[in-house]
């Protein structure tokens, strides 16, 4: 490891400093915090090649998906800077006072939570790390951020943290504004989680991981929230009808999905479900010689390799599960093998293993004896970050009661398309129901994950020129809000 | 006690039909919902005298009292009523597809947790209980409710009950959607937290008993939320130039916030801070006044009285602390005696009893030394419900780093006015920093209530007919969306 552990110490001043930032940076105005967020973009393209190297170095992922990638954090940045300045996040709220009823003037308005320390993901080196959505949304916020760079990539880690800590000095934010702490040990995330400064921890990661700072963080004297977002084996549901129509296609698309980054991204499709016939023979056939023919590919690092090699191993060794395809290429060292894999639904329903994620190009095919067990499958589900329905629409006019709880188990329902790819839009949800996430009302992706680092704020009662800007009659912020129970972009009347 | 404890095996029974109930409860328009909360109103209110003596009889409040909050609790059920029609909390969201980029049509909307737990308040009879706020704004969310009765009303409880479950048949709403059990055993509360169709859980009372459901509901193999508001010692603090123009006035003003209602408020204002001089010294002689010629009041019920006693004499025995004032008046038998108390910041600074509440008409003065101790007593107090700042306005501009402080520990912020009287509107702010409630992101009242029941889905790639109708093209049920990042009420073009 290039970088030593924090120490508790130097955790306790960082927190320190975070908190004295908070107090100057929650008043700066949402334009000072979007210049802030693009600059760091600015900032972060002009390390240039060095960057593009040092990801490569550390996680064996090819030069074209961290360019993409970069450009997709950089693209984040700059969201999340044009949703902070158009301010819905604020949920302004005026209630003009009613004398006559005795009701005092009220305006409600979203405020920053304070210091939010962020846990990188080992998968995104960029758009789920240092600068990544979590820390980009916190500042739009108004939320000083600290960032425990990865481990599995603490030089590029270090390198975006002097992009981002040098765009604070260049739009002349106060200094604790950032912070990054290196840290590969248990107690480091524990003495960031625990400080007292710390209100709200964003992470990326396993569950053994994100539960932990759960826990520590509901064990606090004061309790603060954690968005954990701990992964997930996306079901596919496979309707007849939708299988009669184009099972070689489904097949197609489900093994591009699969294998996609090999396998490496928390929306891989890591069970597909359908009801046993003629129709489910071909596809898993199609799937399988689609499977065959993908090269395996480096993993991120030689942690990840071992888990997949393991953990793929483990499932084909259970008795009830058959090997249907594998990567006909040798794979080289640390190479995760592309594999397709099937089980009855009586198999999934008797055997816990079945239903644990295999992170990486691995797909466990569930047969089911008739829509009863699709059915079963569905309620034997954990909690999902998405769900996809490959069906026409008569086949999801026949399921309804399959498509309610799919509904209830997941944050994202696809039709007709795969997980992976997740589009950084308004309308995401890249969450989903315990335990996918550790709070399924939040996304981190879209502009929406602001609202992970605020909590509203009633002014009771103010004079005008007493309140913030969000909330003063004039608008001046020039943003919706809802005015008497009415929305309203203009000033007060 | 007139009802038995609820069983581990009827609990369970309930929550297997809350859970089936919500599978249908889901579907349901918002104008089917509004109705449903309309008619509990009438239900409500068709019951008449015998409601109003029945409260009466179990928690001694006075009758203008209890028709009043009859009143707020039916004006707070058709009040959510509209705002579930209004359907702004559904947040919808639409990004439609961009074939050049590859992105996917997305579509999100706020969907229901499921089935709800509500512990209701045992000083808010109607408003905080069994047909109060949680009940209602989980209703329009679409979850059903399961609401343990507070042992303090359980009478009352029951016919109220009564009434929602008329109004459940009267509407053809599922039979599962309400139900009510009885339970004065920590058993029956846990049992209903842990239970796995449990979703959420709304509780409006003490640190001890909400900080236990917290905790249950995080150790669940699936954490739910818990939002339970846990009370507050609502400070108030005195800045010096309003004390000069008018501590006399600032003092009756402070005398009814402690007093009204036998101080049995959870916004009562436990703490008054300000800087010992003169103008203090008069603020404190006139309060103490008017606490003298307060009369004693009968408190809800024994045990809340007895509480009141055993706190009240603990603080006033602290040797730094001063008794300034109590009723002149005799109490009778479980009467709440209004009490004026003070100790110097020092003394608050050293011992934590004084940081604690006082539930009843008890209020505590700091005197501090100067500027520096009022911010210091600031930044001992924890989270709070509300903080008033009893200020001119250059004051304000004074000391801004104490508004600030105060900003970082409270979820209302009043200037120049009392804690007391919870204005029911979008922009109210009820909920406030840990150990106020559990969770300060989430508000009580207000039509912002309905969002702590709910969480977000998206619907990728779906065809119009098959999405739900806040999300469909033609918007149908007429409300305001972000589509592609622009607020609209319109269809889509």
């Amino acid at each position: 490891m290039p970088f030593k552990d924090a120490t508790e110490q130097e955790i306790d001043q960082v927190m320190q400093e975070a908190w004295k930032a908070f107090m100057q940076f929650r008043k700066t105005t949402l334009k000072q915090r979007a210049d802030l967020m693009r600059t760091i973009g600015v900032e972060m393209e002009a390390i240039g090649d060095e960057l593009i190297h040092t990801v490569m170095e550390e996680t064996h992922l090819p030069e074209a998906r961290v360019k993409n990638e970069r450009a997709r954090t950089i693209f984040q940045l700059t969201s999340y800077a044009a949703a902070c300045e158009a301010g819905h996040w604020l949920e302004a709220r005026i209630d003009t006072a009613n004398p006559e009823k005795g009701d005092p003037d009220i305006r409600k308005m979203q405020v920053p939570l304070g210091p939010v320390v962020v846990f990188g993901a080992s998968n995104f080196p960029f758009a789920y790390s240092t600068a990544g959505g979590d820390t980009a949304s916190a500042l739009a916020a108004g939320c000083p951020v600290v960032v425990k760079a990865h481990p599995a990539h603490s030089r590029t880690s270090e390198l975006v943290a002097g992009a981002i800590l040098r765009a604070v000095e260049k739009c002349g934010m106060p200094k604790g504004v950032f912070a990054h702490v290196h840290g590969a040990s248990f107690e480091t995330g524990k003495a960031l989680v625990t400080h007292p400064h710390t209100r709200a921890v964003g992470f990326t990661g396993s569950y053994g991981g994100g539960k932990a700072l759960f826990d520590w963080a509901n064990q606090r004297k004061a309790p603060i929230p954690v968005f954990a977002e701990m992964g997930s084996i996306n079901p596919i549901f496979l309707l007849p009808g939708k299988l009669k129509q184009s099972a070689k296609e489904t097949a197609a698309l489900c093994a591009g999905s699969i294998t996609l980054g090999t396998g490496q991204f928390c929306t891989n499709p890591g069970l597909i479900v359908g009801i046993d016939n003629e129709d489910l023979q071909v596809f898993i056939k199609e799937l399988g010689a689609a499977i065959a023919k993908t090269a395996p590919g480096t993993m991120l690092h030689a942690g990840i390799a071992k888990a997949y090699g393991e953990k793929r191993k483990a499932a084909l060794q259970q008795q009830e599960v058959e090997t249907v395809s594998v990567s006909e290429m040798q794979p080289q060292q640390e190479q995760g093998v592309p594999t397709i894999a099937s089980a009855t639904a009586k198999a999934f329903f008797s055997n816990p293993l079945l239903h644990q994620e295999v992170f990486g190009p691995y797909s466990l095919v569930i047969r089911c004896a008739d829509a009863a067990e699709l059915l079963a499958v569905a309620t034997h589900l954990e909690g999902q970050l998405t769900c996809t329905m490959m069906a026409t629409a008569k086949d999801i006019k026949e399921h309804t009661e399959l498509v309610d709880l799919v509904q209830d188990i997941c944050g994202r329902l696809i039709h007709n398309g795969v997980p992976t790819g997740v589009r950084v839009a308004l309308s995401m949800q890249h969450g989903g129901p315990f335990p996918a996430t550790t709070d399924s009302r939040f996304t981190s992706v879209g502009a929406d994950g602001i609202k992970r680092w605020v909590r509203p704020l009633s002014f009771q009662n103010w004079e005008d020129d007493l309140l913030p800007d969000a909330v003063k009659n004039g608008n001046p912020l020039g943003i919706w809000r809802m005015v008497n129970d009415q929305l309203s972009n203009g000033a007060l009347a």
